[in-house]
Formats: structure tokens, sequence, C-alpha cells
């Protein structure tokens, strides 16, 4: 799609298309930036409540993984005008306003059109000091990846739609899910001296997200096969329950990603799974590493370090067995 | 849905979703606001580079339509991942990319999702100085109301499904339909003074919009029955090319409308014809219409003046059959 979008030079444009980055930053005034996101997709739960704070929360992702503050956001609504479904659409509004007041962000309106097939999700406007804005650019050869949440929700929502899942797996997914990463991103800001590169690990998986962030970079990593994933996710892999994104961008990460032969199966499907409102994953210099890790401790945040940069082919993974 | 949305207090919001206006606008700075709106729709012509031109006005009118300037925007794609009809999103991207160069507002990316039935849109942020923002509150008694563009592009494109339509009539909506609203807002600024209020005439219809600005100013109106049309509408009418959302903005309209009994079928249908890419729908005091005429006309945009604003119940439209 990207390349039918003209490549745009203007100095107020900070942050574009072109690195793949999470929000478009567009340089407002000498010390204000805005930056920008657009995010909708179709109900990944059944809960209606919880499908509008999993869209709202994973459309605010990519303004914290800026390193921004949202400021106001405007909902997309693409509902089927079917009585029985229709009513459907008052919890997802209402999850999604819950969220996005958790978040400090305003809802001030929206778009909606008839649509057979619901979707929802949001547009988000947020701020930061142009200097604060933490991209995919900029990660170093000796930097440690830090990952805030575990992997697997595109697994397990599929195992959801295939009556595979069990209620406490689905319930700690979607715990998860509705998380904001809003900590994660107070933390960058307060270790920003060691934060380098960061950005949020959605629909192209970590494999996919992580190359995005080397490429951008001009730099390697070598990661673990071992990363954290949510409960149920290798169950609901033997059991077949694989997204069709998921298995595009395993075949997608063969291109860039060297797997130790005797890695299996499942661990490699983790590895490329699809997220939806995933966690941060970001690239701080090794000796601000223990900083980084108090301050997400300090909010409650997970902070697994998966991996470390280095240099090498731009965007280049490999994979390592043990941690 | 707006139900849904819990109302906002935030002095920094300027306007919302309350007064139904076209665009929400929020206060960044004492001397700048910006303005934000997102719209997206499935193809209503089959060429799409015209499509695309005809989602980028659409979306970008709201910004003209408040009176502000586009600054960048998002895309939105909803699209098959149909080897038949991928290939087709390229035109779109162009044509949207070409009509927001035209603009001024630059194109920084966007969000894709794979969807059977294809839609596209875009997400778009203005600014303008607080002061300079125009609403839909603000009409006054006495004042003019001006359209800047014929009605009917509803009709027409339902004809055009219909396969009722004559190349030259589907040109000449194509061309209404992809011409900015930028004339008409900067004639606006222009005529500051004498300009109370303004839409843009889209989904709702001309008796919808004109319905929420009347609401929101707390006043009445007058129009003619004899607006500006496009040609072919009356004959795609005839045929039986009115598209649902046209007959439910008329079913609609009859709570706040009062038509002559003489008045026939057709011209209703007109009134309230759901609209793309429409008209802006000026209310200015009776002492600058003539300047804003001049200040229309220096930019090539039409002026048709269709009534007047009065006392009256709140939201309330007489129709007259006479001019």
């Amino acid at each position: 799609m990207l390349r039918h979008v003209p490549a745009v030079s203007d100095p107020r444009v900070l942050v574009d298309a072109a690195t793949r980055d999470d929000a478009a930053v567009f340089q407002v005034a000498p010390d204000r930036a805005l930056v920008a996101t657009v995010d909708f997709f179709t109900p990944i739960v059944d809960d209606p409540e919880a499908f509008g704070r999993i869209a709202a929360a994973n459309a605010l992702s990519d303004i914290y993984a800026m390193g921004a503050r949202p400021l106001f956001a405007l909902n997309l609504v693409a509902w089927p005008r079917d009585p029985d479904v229709l009513p459907l659409l008052g919890p997802v509004l209402a999850g999604a306003a819950a969220l996005a007041r958790e978040a400090g962000c305003l809802v001030l309106g929206g778009h909606s059109i008839d649509d057979p097939e619901p979707k929802f999700g949001m547009m988000v406007i947020g701020e930061a000091r142009p200097e604060d804005i933490i991209t995919n650019a900029g990660a170093q050869p000796g930097d440690r990846l830090v990952l805030t949440k575990p992997l697997g929700t595109g697994i397990l929502a599929t195992a959801l739609k295939r009556d595979l899942l069990t209620e406490s797996d689905l319930a700690e997914a979607v715990r998860w899910m509705t998380t904001l990463n809003a900590g994660g991103a107070e933390a960058m800001r307060e270790v920003a001296a060691h934060v380098h590169a960061a950005t949020d690990v959605t629909g192209f998986g970590l494999l996919g997200h992580l190359h995005s962030l080397l490429e951008a970079s001009d730099v390697a990593a070598t990661i673990t096969a071992d990363v954290p994933t949510m409960g149920g996710v290798y169950r609901a892999i033997v059991q077949g329950a694989v997204p069709g994104g998921t298995t595009r961008n395993l075949a997608s990460a063969g291109a860039w990603t060297a797997f130790p032969d005797t890695l299996g199966d499942a661990r490699r499907i983790v590895l490329a799974d699809a997220q939806t409102s995933g966690g941060l994953l970001i690239a701080v210099g090794a000796e601000g590493l223990a900083i980084l890790e108090g301050a997400l401790a300090s909010r409650n945040v997970p902070a697994h370090v998966i991996g470390s940069v280095h240099a090498g082919p731009p965007g280049h993974i490999t994979v390592s067995e043990s941690p």
C-alpha cells in the first residue's frame, strides 16, 4: 500500500510512513509536535464492551509507542443496521470511552457507516515535545530489547472463535489487551537519555515490528526464542488455532530471520503472531537497562529482556534457542 | 450513536459531537486550534482514481466547513485481498494523494485492513485561529443561506449503479465531487465579519444539515424548493434511482420541515438527497451577502442564495415553492 502514497518532504513532518513508524509526527511549534494515528478492526472477542476497550487501547498504543501523550480521539464505526447487531454498538462505544478516559484522552465524536461486517477503531491525536519523540530509528549496537507484554493474542483470538479457549485464558488475554501502554510510555520518558528506539507489537508480530525497528536503525539483533507468552497459547497452536495473518507474518519473516534448525514450528509461530494491543518493544542502552526496568516496575509494567542489538545486515534477526 | 459517547467538558474542547458539527476542534495554544475529522465510505463511482479524489475532497470538506486549513491526513483503507480488486487500490490512493496535494495537505501514512467490501477515506487534521472557527451555532435571524454546489450526488450515484446515467452527467457529478471547498473556506475567512455559521452538505442531505445548523443556532429558516441540482437528477428520480439514505433522510426531515402540499415527491427527494463531497452551506448577514458573493465569485465558487434565517422553533425549516 505504501508505495502508492507519494513521499513527503516537508520540514514540519518529523515522522511519516517511510520508516513504518506507529504514528505520524507533525511539528506545529518549536516546542510541540502532534502525533496522529488511526486503527480499526473487526471484533476479536464476543463481549462488545471488552472489544471497545481493546480497540481503544490498541489505537492509543501507537501514541504511547512514540513516547507521546494522547490528547483527543474520534471514533470510527462501520456497523450493521441489523437490529440484532446494532445494539452491540453501545457497549463498544462505552468500553472505548472508558479506556480513553483512563488514558486522559477526550473522545470528541466520530464517523459511522453501515457495514455488513462490524468494525470499530479510533483515530487518536497526541502531543510531545519534538525532542521527546521516540521512533523506530535510533537503536544502537549494544542496546537491549525490552518487551512489556507477553505474546499470543492472535492465536488466542483464533482459538476463541473455534471455541477452544478456557474462560481464564480468555480473561487473561483480555486483561493484557485492555492494559494501556501508558505506563511504558511514562517510563520511556523518565529514562529518555537511554531509550533509543521503540515501537509497539501489533499486526506484523514481534518479528515484523522488530524488523522495521532494526531496518530503520540500520542494525541487526539477536533475540531468544524463549519469549513470554500468554496462557493457553501453545495448546491453541497444537489445536491448529493459527490466524492467517500470523502465517503470512511468519512467511515474510523468513526473508530476514535466521531460526535455529532445531526450533519447532510452534515457537516460530509465537514469534510471528499478529498481536492486537500488544506491548511496547524498547531498545535501551545496556547502561540504562536497570533504570528502565526500575521505571517500568514502579508502574507495574513487566520488562522482558528478549535480546540485544548489534551491527549486521539492517533488519536482520537471529533467533537463539537459549535465553 | 452519539448518545453512547459521553459528553466532554474541557476548556480545550471548542467544538465536540454535541452540536453535530463537521469536525472536532481542540485548542492547543491561545492562538491555535486543531480541527479533526474522519470520513470513509464505499466506492460511489467505478473509476478508482476518481473515487480516491472524491473521498479526499469529502474528508477535507469537514475542515473547510469549519473555516480551517488542512495540515495533514492519514489514509483509511478497508480493501479486499482479492487479486481482481486489490490492484484498484493504487489508483484510489493516487487520486486521494493528488487532491490532498491540491489542498496543500500532506498525506503521512494510514491504516489498512482486509475487508470483503472496499472502503476508503481519510482522517484529516487542520488548524485555525480559535476566533476564526465557524460552527453550526451562530446563525442569526435575517441571515441569508448560501449553498456553493448543486445537489444530487446521492441520486446520481444510485443511477450510475443501475446504469441509468449518461457519461456527461456522470462527468459533471464527478467534477463537483472532486472540487475542494477550499475556495469557499477562503471566502468565508475573507468575509469573517459577516459569516455567522456554516456546514457542508453531506450524508444527511440539505434538510438534515440545515436542521443541525438551525438547531445549534436556536433559529428557524425558510428555503426555496427551487434549489440548484446537477444534470440528470430529476430524470434519475423518475427512473426510481433514490438511495436508501436519501429516503431515510426525507422521512426524518418530516419532523422539522413544512413542505407546501403542492410540492411533488421529486423535489422533496432532492432536498433530502444524501450528498458526498457536497457544497458549503453558509449563513451570512444580509448586509454581507454581496461581499460574500463577490468573494466566492472571485474564486469561481457558485453562490446560490436558497433562503433565509428567522426566529422560530429551533431547527424548523419551511420550504417555499417560489424562490
